[in-house]
């Protein structure tokens, strides 16, 4: 079952936290890193990771990791709301890939939803990558309010 | 815009709280409940709310609330891991009406998944209400593992 398993070292996400893979960041703190997801489902798709911990999903996880992941995701989705303006924000935070997980660094995804476009989660891969220079803009906007 | 606004203490969940309103009760600790959704969008589907804070949303939320439902959320889904052996779990919480939020007291879904079927989220109200008994069946058989 894919909730079982070994930490793979060589997730995405890991080469980001060693900085081997580039990450269009928003927000880092001691325990935690906040980046634009490169390919968005919404604008401002945001993901939230922590530095330390080694857990591939919510089940792994230390609860001070959590805990940490749960605070960041907090502050990063107050500055989406007040720089983008959303009408709504979804977290979401998936488990195994048959409930949408792809990459197996425990991740919050953070969803800004505007009034009229649909609340679907599309899952990963099936989405277009976007475009760099869009996201280091994006990035500046979302971090003037961090 | 629907993230702003204050708490209404006759809400669902705060009735609940008061014990105005039953519900289906999986785990309950000092600072946090967990119940079966009365409109499951999966065998399983269910919420954690915080029992003493009087927020509506993450951004209202206090850290300290949010660790406690977190570290809820990770108990519960880990005992339906076990009692369910779904093939995944979503976590999703929703903030203001546009991301699909219906109950303005913070809350954490939790749904397990199984391979082949669809993992997307039905907004609330479209749903049909689940047959108490059969929820509380499978309350019993996730509370064996709490």
């Amino acid at each position: 079952m894919s909730l079982d398993g070994t930490y793979d070292e060589g997730n995405v996400f890991a080469l980001i936290l060693e900085s081997k893979i580039p990450c269009t960041r928003l927000y880092e703190d001691e325990h935690t890193l906040s980046f634009l997801d490169i390919m968005p489902q919404t604008k401002g798709h945001a993901l939230v990771i922590s530095k330390w911990s080694r857990a591939r999903n919510l089940l792994d996880m230390e609860d001070e990791a959590l805990a940490q992941v749960m605070a960041t995701a907090k502050k990063v989705a107050t500055a989406i709301r007040d720089a983008l303006k959303p009408d709504g924000i979804q977290i979401a935070q998936f488990n195994g890939a048959p409930a949408g997980q792809t990459i197996f660094h425990m991740h919050v995804h953070i969803l800004p939803r505007w009034s009229g476009e649909p609340i679907g989660f599309v899952p990963h891969g099936q989405g277009a990558q976007a475009d760099g220079e869009q996201l280091q803009a994006l990035a500046q906007e979302i971090r003037a309010y961090l």
